[in-house]
């Protein structure tokens, strides 16, 4: 892992040739002047790119060329032939180009040749086909950087709420015994340092969403709060972490609540998903905390149902740009001044 | 149970004179002409009113005088002497006030002098401290109303979403196991009848949230979608009602998605109450479906830590009796039209 180099362009993988990534990169490229997007440079097929939008492509071989193009076209970095591409349906020839793509944005950010890693939408399943092994890129990325899976945490961002699931993609029914002590702990120490590194937040407030409805009522429905959270939060406060709650989940995430914490830790996917998601459906953002790089995607999947309709909104994709960018000038900013 | 009288008042409970029951009722009276409000008595003690506002009031003893009185002052109905009132301060001699309020404004509706019941926030603590065994005020309603605690639907609806907990105060851990395909066809149709009868909505459209993420991914993260939601919907669908889904939680309550349902059923407290009260925290109503009376309350607890200062927000009274009136208008016509 070496610093990025001065200038150095983020680097957006494609993700599925099928899928909305294409031109939802496409049209971030579109608003680049409007929205102030940095340089960013597209890892994919161009044929993928051409199948779905009108404007300028520039096929590049080198990251060097990037800032020189950007301003008249969108530059890519072609990684392979991705056999015939039809916006929506995925094949495997798409999936290894999806997969080849990934690793080599991966590469890139990770020698210092890219300033930040975006990676648009996969299929799980069409990757599970070619024999990719890992649960999804998140783990993917985190390997390639040497991270244990555990300590790269997934935080999902918008416009007003940061928001972590400290568990992911189990069955409901496995979450209470998942949430220890020891994970919290795990979790909310990432979460501070990533908000930290990330966002320049010098102490963040974390705020804990109880599992139970009403945060447990003091034990009257659950006891999780007082046996789990409690100590874990007490261990937090000791080191030095500014910690709150359990709170009421559902008193959490209305406009004057979202105000009084950096980012709200949750028991599970949806307790975390469904207020990122009813708030900002078009433009969250996935950030992976805990990790030498930069990485943001969209918070949206391949969307095949509407790949090449014109319907894809990219909002998530400026987004995760433009947060990739924020960070990565946050990190290269304290490393100088350090 | 009487069909209510022409012309009969919203009978408005005041919950516990420390909370901020009074002064969100009082202040529900000075929106009367903004907010087009019918005409409503409240029933508690006038003292309580008298100590968070300045308004006008008028003690009466007969629903009769509500409309008359109702242009010009805030009609009460007193039922007792509450003791010493001190905001944010509960106890005994307020609990009793609040049962006995609840209780006179429930026989009135049910007789049919009063039109339909909103209910004020009391305090569950205070109550069960003198005796009260019902687990919250829509046990007693159901109960006084000759209806089983489990046909009594807790809907929590705003101005773009109603949803529908299938599980309420109960840990998170044990919701799996409680949630069957009894359960869901029952609370599945109580809400289909009430969105008709309450509503005038011909055919709901049900939607059903999933339990597990990504609603189960087709059993890979869980079976509750498959053996359990899924035998329910086709029984549902059997019966002639619109039931959808399960679907992705985390994608349901987005503006777009919220346009595609008349109610979301979920299938635990906060997977409800959370994406409700992140929209809606203000001005959120929760109305009781399978009951022959109307009846609503604000979608707040008494907030004794803010009553008295000013700071409680009237929205969710107001809106409370205002949906409580468009029920029972909408069931009048409707019995009119029969």
């Amino acid at each position: 892992m070496t610093s990025p180099a001065p200038g150095a362009p983020i680097v957006v993988s494609m993700g599925d040739p099928a899928g909305v990534g294409p031109e939802t990169i496409a049209r971030a490229w579109d608003a680049r002047v409007e929205r102030a997007l940095p340089p960013f440079v597209a890892v994919g097929d161009c044929r993928a790119i051409e199948r779905v939008w009108q404007g300028p492509l520039q096929p590049i071989t080198d990251l060097g060329a990037v800032a020189r193009v950007f301003p008249d076209a969108l530059p890519v970095l072609t990684v392979e032939d991705a056999g015939e591409i039809v916006p929506g349906t995925p094949d495997a020839d798409g999936a290894r180009c999806a997969l080849h793509a990934l690793e080599l944005a991966c590469g890139l950010v990770r020698s210092g040749a890219g300033r930040a890693l975006v990676t648009g939408p996969v299929s799980k399943a069409q990757l599970y086909d070619i024999g990719f092994t890992h649960p999804g890129q998140t783990e993917f990325v985190a390997e390639r950087c040497g991270i244990a899976r555990d300590n790269a945490v997934m935080m999902l961002a918008g416009p007003g709420l940061r928001v972590v699931p400290m568990t992911t993609h189990v069955p409901l029914a496995e979450v209470p015994s998942l949430l220890t002590v020891e994970l919290i702990v795990a979790k909310a120490r990432a979460t501070a340092r990533g908000l930290t590194r990330n966002f320049g937040i010098e102490c963040p407030r974390l705020a804990f969403a109880g599992l139970n409805p009403h945060a447990g009522e003091s034990g009257a429905i659950g006891r999780e709060e007082i046996e789990v959270f409690a100590p874990a939060i007490e261990q937090l406060l000791a080191e030095g972490i500014d910690a709150r709650g359990p709170f009421a989940a559902d008193t959490m995430f209305h406009d004057r609540a979202r105000a009084g914490y950096d980012a709200a830790l949750c028991g599970y996917h949806d307790q975390a998903l469904v207020p990122i998601k009813t708030l900002y459906f078009d433009d969250g953002v996935n950030m992976t905390l805990g990790l030498p790089i930069v990485r943001t995607s969209p918070d949206h999947g391949t969307a095949f149902g509407i790949a090449g309709t014109g319907a894809a909104h990219p909002g998530a994709m400026i987004a995760a740009i433009a947060m990739a960018d924020a960070a990565a000038t946050h990190r290269a900013r304290c490393q100088q001044g350090a």
